[in-house]
Formats: C-alpha cells, sequence, structure tokens
C-alpha cells in the first residue's frame, strides 16, 4: 500500500533517527534534508526507500557519522581528501562546496575524496552546484555489480557520472550509471510482469533479452552502449581512485560490502567568463532546438535531464511523498 | 585493393600537400604527423581516409592554415580560446599541452576552445597527454548527425569523449562518439552485407534493427545507452559551447558545413598527487583483475580502451599501413 507523507514528516524522522544514531544537530539536518530531497525529488531509490540501508550501515560501522573530511593534499586547483569513513552524502555535499571554492579562485577546481561512502543520488551534487551558477562533473565508483565487456562475472561497477549546468532558477542534471537498467529497476519490471522496454542484458545463450528474469540469473545486465559503456566504467573507477588516492571497485569489492569508496567533484565557474552575457541565451536556443525534435511518435515530449524532476518536485510538495506503508513503518520503528 | 604504405611515405606525402596549401614547415610536419599516426594505430577514418576531406575543407576555406589560437579569457586553471578557425588537430595539440601547463602549476587544467575545427580522432589528445604523464577528459561537439531519444530528425551531435590515463610506457585510453555506430561503420557493415553485431538503431517501423540499411534509410542511429547516450550528447555539447563561448550543435548545423566547433581539454596532473607512489600498482591491479574476467564464450580476450592500438600500430610499423588503392591515389594528385 501506498501512502503519501509530507517532505518535513519525513525530514524531522530521518533526522531524529539520526541524532540517536549519534549525528550532530547540523550533520542530521544536512543529512536528512538529503534522503527527503532526494525522496520529493522522486528518486526513491536513493531516498526513503534506500534509508534503512544506511541505518544498518551506520550501526555495522561502515558509515562513521561524526567523522568528518581531511585534506590529503593541496595541488592548488585540485585537492585530495580523505572522507574518513563519514557519511557518503555529508562527504559529497563537502566536495562539491570545496570544489565550488577553488572555481571561484581560478575556474576550475577538482576534488577527489577516498575512504567515503556511498553518496546515494549524484544528482543531489549537481543541482546544488547548477543552483549557484556551476556546472559540475562528478562520479563514484561502486562495488564490482556488472560484467566487462565479453565477461560473464562482476568485474566493473556501475558508477554513476553526473553532468550539471545552471538552467534558469533551475538545473539541466544528468545522472546516470553505466548499467542500462539497475537491479532494482530489473526487479521491478519482474515483480510487474513486465519486459525491460529495451533489451537489458543477456540470457543463458548470450543473447539479448528484455525478460528481467533471464537477466537477474544470468547477472550479465547491460552495460550502456555495449562495450563503450564497459571501457567509460573501467577508466571512472581508474581516475576516481587513482587521484584519490582511494579503493578501486576490484579493491572495494574484496571487502564484502560497499565502503570506503572513491569519488570525483569538479566544479566549474561560469560566473567570470568573458562570454557570460551569451550563455543563457545560447542555452535557451539549445534546450528549445532540442525540445523541437519531431518526435517518432506522435504525443512523445522530447524532455532534457531532470527536466521531469521539476515535475514530480511540485507534484510531491502538494500531495506528499509516496511511500512504501512498510518502508514507512520499518522507518518509524527505527 | 589494399596496398601498403610506409608510416615514412604516408606522412611525408601528406606534409608535401599541406606545404602547398599554406602551412609552415613546422605545421605541415605537426599535422602530417597526426594524420601518419591516427594511419598507423589504425583509425584510418580519422587518418588517411578522411585526409582528402581535411584538404577539401581547407579550399573551402573553414579551416585556415595558419590561424593561431588566441587567447580569450584566462581564469586561473581554466582558459578559453578562440581557435581562429585553425585546422583541428593543431588546434587540438595546442588546446591539450596548454592543459598540461596549467595542471603542473595547480593539479588540474581545462582549455575550452571555441571556433576550432574538427579534431579527427580524439585519442591523438589522450594518448598525448598520457604520456606525459597526466589523466586527461576531453570532448568535442559536432554537427547534428543524431535523433534525440524518442525523436526522429537530426538535433544532436555524436560528440566524441575522451578519457585517458598512463599506464607504465603506454596508456590506457577511451575514445568514443555518443553513436553506437558511425554512418561509416553501418556503411561498412552494408557494404560486406553483414548485420551490425548489436541493434544499431530503428527501422521504419520503429523498431529497434541491425540491418544497417534500414538504419541508414530512417537515419535513427541508436544513441549509447538509449535515453543516457542522448543525455550524455546534449550535456557535453553545452559544456563545450557554454564554456568555450563557442558554437553549439545546433548552431553548427545551421551553418551547412561542420566548421566552428567547441572542445574542451582538461589535464590532471599525477605527479605531485600524495599517492605517487601507490598509483602503478593500483592500477595493474585493476587492469589484471580487469583482464581476468571469465570471458561469457571460452577465447574472448577482455581487452583495455586502447590495448588494441598497440598491437595494431606495431603490425603498421612492420607491413605498413593497409590503405585503399583508390584513396591513395587520390592522395598522391592532391
Amino acid at each position: 500500500m501506498t501512502i503519501y507523507i509530507t517532505y518535513e514528516t519525513m525530514k524531522s524522522e530521518f533526522a531524529r533517527i539520526l541524532a540517536n544514531l549519534g549525528f550532530s544537530e547540523r550533520k542530521a539536518d544536512l543529512c536528512s534534508e538529503i534522503f527527503a530531497v532526494n525522496s520529493l525529488d522522486g528518486i526513491y531509490s536513493h531516498g526513503v526507500n534506500r534509508f534503512p540501508t544506511f541505518i544498518t550501515y551506520i550501526k555495522n560501522g561502515y558509515v562513521k557519522p561524526e567523522a568528518e573530511p581531511g585534506l590529503i593534499k593541496s595541488l592548488g586547483s585540485l585537492e585530495q581528501w580523505n572522507g574518513n569513513l563519514g557519511p557518503g552524502p555529508l562527504n559529497g555535499l563537502f566536495a562539491t562546496e570545496r570544489a565550488m571554492e577553488l572555481a571561484l579562485k581560478s575556474g576550475i577546481g577538482m576534488v577527489a575524496i577516498g575512504n567515503t561512502n556511498h553518496w546515494m543520488r549524484g544528482g543531489t551534487y549537481g543541482w546544488k552546484a547548477a543552483r549557484k551558477g556551476f556546472a559540475f562533473i562528478g562520479w563514484t565508483n561502486t562495488e564490482a555489480n556488472m560484467p566487462a565487456w565479453g565477461a560473464k562475472d562482476f568485474r566493473i561497477g556501475n558508477n554513476p557520472l553526473v553532468f550539471a549546468v545552471p538552467f534558469g532558477k533551475e538545473a539541466i542534471v544528468l545522472d546516470f550509471a553505466m548499467s542500462q537498467f539497475s537491479y532494482g529497476k530489473l526487479e521491478k519490471y519482474q515483480l510487474d510482469g513486465k519486459s525491460t522496454p529495451y533489451p537489458g542484458g543477456f540470457n543463458k545463450d548470450g543473447k539479448l533479452t528484455s525478460v528481467p528474469g533471464e537477466i537477474i540469473s544470468t547477472r550479465r545486465a547491460l552495460p550502456i552502449g555495449y562495450w563503450k559503456g564497459s571501457g567509460l566504467s573501467l577508466m571512472l573507477d581508474i581516475m576516481a581512485s587513482v587521484v584519490a588516492g582511494g579503493l578501486s571497485t576490484y579493491e572495494i569489492s574484496k571487502q564484502g560490502a560497499e565502503y570506503s569508496l572513491s569519488q570525483v567533484f569538479i566544479a566549474i565557474s561560469l560566473e567570470n567568463l568573458a562570454n557570460r552575457e551569451r550563455i543563457e541565451a545560447a542555452l535557451n536556443d539549445i534546450i528549445k532546438n532540442f525540445k523541437e525534435s519531431d518526435p517518432a511518435e506522435p504525443g512523445i515530449e522530447i524532455r532534457f535531464p531532470g527536466e521531469n524532476v521539476v515535475n514530480t518536485r511540485e507534484e510531491n510538495r502538494k500531495n506528499g511523498i509516496p511511500v512504501n506503508n512498510g518502508i514507512w513503518e520499518t522507518i518509524l520503528a527505527l
């Protein structure tokens, strides 16, 4: 059963639970806001639905509530940080803000952070930076959860990648994983008795399939763009772990639990660019042209990345955030 | 008929032609080297096979042989440059070198260049930076050559994206376009009477197809990862054109010829990182683990991006570079 919870109620429940686990008032507030906003924006998998797992990770000691990131080395516009196993969303916010500070000084700022934790929704950091007027590129590695192209055992991560730019009062935010469909999505399709809308992996005969159960059983989910997404996953993992001096997907996977990840946060300051006055008009033209695409089927609306989020946000603000009754009861009991 | 041309002969033929078109000795040497190395590395489509088109662009005035890039604005670690319609490969080399200089000073350097031209093979700049010890991220926009997801007319570019890192004496270099297969590849499959190895676009009924002729006729080539590659193409175009202050895919396409592109070159200095001594060992572990993947079918070798290039390079160095007889005669007559 789906129930509807207001943003305020959800956030204060999260904050109550985090405070009980040793989060300071400020950190409980920040962290509960991230989980509640992700839910408000419709990214339930990395909001309310993920909250109980986040709590388990804290209880297991993988996530340290009061740990603060520590500077390892500054090279000027690039800094290496140790996340000290602090909460991923708090470390992620910190790294985004630090990258923006660096970008204000010299145009671009990059923070590479190792020994951090799952950042939940990558879009959080893209929206944050873009709303302050920065372009943003960021990514995280993960445990191995996908086979390399041509292989059948998990050796690469789905390593979500985020690109964001300011757009009027909102933003254009692309937040995507290197797997075509997450296991969460595949299980949802299976539960609903549906096929994936396009092939999402291989069946036991090594053929592409849209039957979610077949992909779940072979565990050969498709990287985006076949060999291209496999290569991109590898490069993102290498860059994050090498520059941060943190663990790679290979090393994370050896731990048996997904913690101590490596992440990259790059902010680009648009404020002082030579063509500042041109930016808004040029961007409007790009989006206008994009949206005026001739739809393949009548009635299809061509949407830019993040466009739906704004609508969902308004709807959930009005009607409450839809939550599975069981999940909400689990949370209330935490 | 395929003939085999030595690297040296190919390079000196290119240099002769470029010198006749007003390239200085230094620029003819640099530019002919890029086209010849791309061919040596097996990227014929952006080497010898593309050279006649490059010459046509010069003759049509889209590419200005002696134009030099000019600094528009420096923000410190981020610089905006005007390519002044100079040769794409020379502007690309310049921007890569400049990004590396900036990275040496403060860890990361970014050059955004507008009003430049087709960079030919993106890998050129990745290999260049990685061989000097830098991690590299770069991309270019293009004219519109692909429909946005859900659409049927060309509104987005295939916008190649490059990631590179040093690896021993060589490099790991990922160089890929946002379209699953280029039109060049589709035409080759069609000519050879073959299907694409995986679905590469839509047929007239809006279904995924592996028949190259069907894709060529609908012009609905597939973005990598379906909607994900469509979104990534849009973001790369926005970032390059906005930060460079150059033309977007939309604006380029209005010109009727593909010139005055926008590109981004980001170099990251690995030399002064805190974990410098760990980098090589960690990278070796990542690649070893990747290559030890369990192949989906016996005999498949799991290869990292750029691994094949090194083999092709050695082979072409030994046997000569394979060239279509007709293309070579066209070049000799230039």
